[in-house]
């Protein structure tokens, strides 16, 4: 006779296997490599949290300092491979297989251990997608995640920076897996329970906090003149016309750009209350003067962004606060509120071929999604209307009956022609497809693809896909704003010049915009002092980013 | 100076004003109108809980019950319009906007009022693309919860049919929003945590359990040969072949007769362990055989189905259970798996047109469109592969170079090719179109487009519309299965015969099927009563379905 409980026998044996070495719930921090070599079991699919953000580092580093004869052959399933201990593991043979969603600066090493075949790759997901199949069919049997504090069962507050934790303990401990979390400190009662304790195993007292990474701070001293032209050009040239208030921005200089020109830019072109309302968003402190300034009703958050938690917590009509004061972040729920209800993405990238397929991807770099793809793609699944996405879903498709002719995300690829280092934007063929060849991918890494791109933005001009109706349109539109690279040099000029005069390309002077204008006092702050100043000295920047 | 607490500050009066209502955040059940109408303001976004399952019946009650001098203006955000009393508030001038994702029992009488103007419509939404907005532009301000039992701190249990609430509540109660919850008993301790107390502001004691709806009950005594038919041509035609593993099945008989073919048809195909393992999916009774047999790992639900609880608890590693033994259940969750872990979707429609739209939606009904919109759809932000995923990509597309040629999800639409009292399944137009001119809506109610579906199949055979090049071949595809509807007979006779030669329409003999095999004597339960004994009496059938 079948047994059909072998999943609740199994992490009962864990459970009794781990409490030979913790007390109860609490495991001795000194002993966490033997506690985990204990409680997990060869094979296991294993999470690690960790995202572009926070990180379980403790529990990652003593993952890795565990013998490869007691634990070997994991499949890790997670968010993030960030921390040299996530490589470690596989360098030591203790993990064999890897699914994951974004690996920013381990990129380079991982592109280098799966080429010398260190790592049997499952596949590169984007964050909501691999939350996904936590549900379907990449569960994790034990899941080491990160908090704030705990008290005594094991109820966990997660802080400002709850992301991914709620997903990782659902389809873990739901499903009998194990739930072993790390913590700053053991309190009497927590702020408030973000993971009620049931669904928490084990706890380990870290005694100081997880590791956090700024990674959506952007110093406005950075700000380039070009990326000025380029926001001044998306927002009269984009935001105003289609109207777009619910919105998430990407993390680069060009949309801090433009959250920074909105206060000045944008309040002199009268936008106000009819532009960017609404964000799907993490707390970027470029945003903090268009908060100030009264432009943004409401944000919701991924995560939380370092230094940020006092402002946040006192603009709370703003953002989403828990009962203790603090942010409530989610990215399951932000992910899926930058999907379905948000008519716009906006980002940059570093290579954009003629069909419009754009990559992050360089060939000794493996950087990951994140959310990008996405955010950064059209929902067919999306059934509400709004006046952007009708608008763009009408200049796309010309034959349909209106109400059978479904509406269009505005997805809009932001950037300088030349990049860091001078190198162009603009190229024949991404470098993600030679690394496709060299590691025998069955798809290139492509962060956006060209079919959900509606709009490129340069200094040279706004190309609307949306209106090309042929693959040599769209090319050409492609062409034309792609400056001196090589790509644009070999535009077909006459076409290029009736694609203007259709307004699928937008040049500067044709939306009014001197780019003599482009200037940084249109900044509404121009350094990290005056973001810390614009929030009354809420923002507290973190200490690489002060210079006074 | 500006206030940025200020819906902290309102809801605390709204609190205040509660407890001269309430003894702490008990509310006596008597008095519930009375405590509705001290807390809800005009105008408040309101979300009453309800999906096509379960619902938080006696808050709906009690605010249909309420004053429209006292409160009015509401603007409902809300899953499910499914009780009268969700009407009887715009009937009475309590309720004036709606936004909601399902109606089904309510479908006609909410035409009636869209149609005589009683109703302000915002959107019909799939459920997924509700919650986002939840967390975007339409956070509640008061949510009206349920759940199965709390303490008296208010942490709730919400047992099997955990559903939407977590989604609720985060959105609400993180948005300075009021959570009020009626629960059937009031206890020391809850089984499971699965609310926290510190989210839920009031509660009050029902006294006897909310309803649910036994919405995903078919009963195999009711499955049609035609359906027989139908499923063995999914199972050799498009599961066996495309190797679809993970998956989710609508509610119609034709996916419940596939369920029940699984350990008989699918057997003698030698297709366990090759097909089916992986579902998002409610605990359908007809997938007990199936799961009996041992088809079945891993199954993620939305809700539970009433009469399963007792099978499911004793199947937990197949079902997602708590650390009381009893279902979990995430509707947001599970929308996602199905959205991004799933390779297929298969479901019956009402209508189908010659593009491959479909809508169950009649002139008088709007049904509105629960999940099938997000599942019946092809996400264009997937980047992990699967075989399935890759060999509909590429049939689709033939000119992409392979590695940047994006995978399909399977999206099914199965059915006779008359349907219920006659009525022919292929239309020319949808009366989704008409209904949209009567209201004047911006979009026809389209349950999936036809750009999403991949394959048509009835009883005269699978239409695979990846394989077709043009819309005439689509076309004609559609009306070489459409049997002796008028759309099937006006077929192209030469061009349906070529279509049959290149496979884009296959007969049941070109699978090397006899339509006279297709008997009851194939299913592996023929009525309810045999789903009970296949679960060794552990599936408690409703009433309504017993007849023994």
């Amino acid at each position: 006779m079948k047994n059909w409980n072998d999943q609740k026998t199994a992490r009962a044996a864990r459970i009794a296997a781990g409490q030979t070495v913790a007390d109860g719930k609490m495991i001795p921090a000194e002993r966490l490599t033997e506690f985990l070599e204990a409680v997990i079991r060869p094979g296991d699919r294993v999470c690690i949290e960790g995202d572009n953000q926070k990180q379980a580092d403790l529990l990652a580093r003593a993952l890795a300092n565990a013998a490869p004869a007691r634990i070997n052959d994991l499949h890790m399933v997670q968010s993030g491979v960030v921390l040299p201990e996530h490589l470690d593991l596989f360098d030591r043979g203790i993990a064999r297989r890897l699914d994951f969603s974004y690996s920013g600066p381990q990129s380079a090493r991982i592109a280098r251990m799966l080429f010398g075949g260190q790592i049997e790759l499952g596949a590169v997901h984007t964050y909501l997608e691999l939350f996904a199949r936590y549900f379907i069919d990449l569960t994790p049997n034990v899941a080491l995640i990160a908090a704030v504090s705990a008290d005594r069962e094991g109820n966990l507050y997660t802080g400002p920076n709850t992301e991914d934790t709620p997903t990782v303990v659902e389809a873990t401990s739901f499903k009998d897996g194990l739930v072993i979390a790390q913590v700053g400190e053991i309190v009497d009662r927590v702020p408030r329970v973000d993971i009620p304790g049931d669904l928490v195993h084990f706890v380990v007292d870290a005694k100081k906090p997880f590791y956090v990474e700024p990674l959506f701070t952007r110093d406005p001293a950075a700000v380039t003149e070009t990326q000025i032209l380029t926001a001044m050009l998306a927002i009269k040239g984009l935001y105003a016309p289609y109207g777009i208030k619910r919105l998430n921005h990407g993390i680069g200089f060009s949309t801090a750009a433009i959250e920074l020109l909105l206060p000045t830019y944008g309040e002199a072109l009268g936008l106000r209350g009819r532009i960017c309302s609404h964000f799907a968003l993490n707390p970027h402190p470029t945003l903090i003067p268009a908060i100030e300034a009264g432009w943004v009703e409401q944000v919701h958050s991924f995560g939380s962004e370092v230094g940020m938690e006092d402002y946040v917590a006192a603009r709370s009509d703003v953002f989403f606060t828990g009962p203790d004061g603090s942010l409530r972040s989610n990215r399951a729920f932000c992910q899926t509120a930058g999907l379905y209800a948000c008519d716009m993405f906006i980002g940059s990238t570093l290579q954009i071929d003629l069909a419009g397929h754009s990559s992050t991807v360089t060939t000794s770099r493996i950087a990951g999604f994140g959310g990008a793809p996405n955010m950064g793609s059209d929902p067919h699944g999306r059934r509400h209307p709004s006046e952007p996405w009708l608008k763009a879903g009408a200049e796309a498709d010309i034959t349909s009956p209106a109400p059978l002719r479904r509406g269009r995300k505005l997805v809009v690829q932001i950037g300088e022609t030349f990049g860091d280092k001078n190198v162009p934007l603009f190229v024949e063929q991404l470098d993600a497809l030679a690394l496709a060849q060299k590691l025998n991918l069955d798809l290139a890494p492509v962060m956006v693809y060209g079919d959900d791109v509606t709009h490129i933005v340069t200094e040279e001009g706004i190309a609307n896909l949306l209106l090309c109706r042929s693959t040599d349109e769209r090319e050409q539109a492609i062409r034309g704003v792609a400056g001196y690279t090589d790509i644009g040099r070999q535009r077909d000029r006459k076409m290029v010049e009736r694609l203007r005069e259709r307004k699928i390309i937008q040049r500067p002077e044709d939306l009014g915009i001197n780019p003599l204008d482009a200037d940084r006092s249109l900044l509404a702050a121009r350094s990290i002092k005056d973001l810390m100043l614009a929030s009354g000295g809420l923002y507290k920047p973190p200490s690489r980013f002060r210079n006074w």
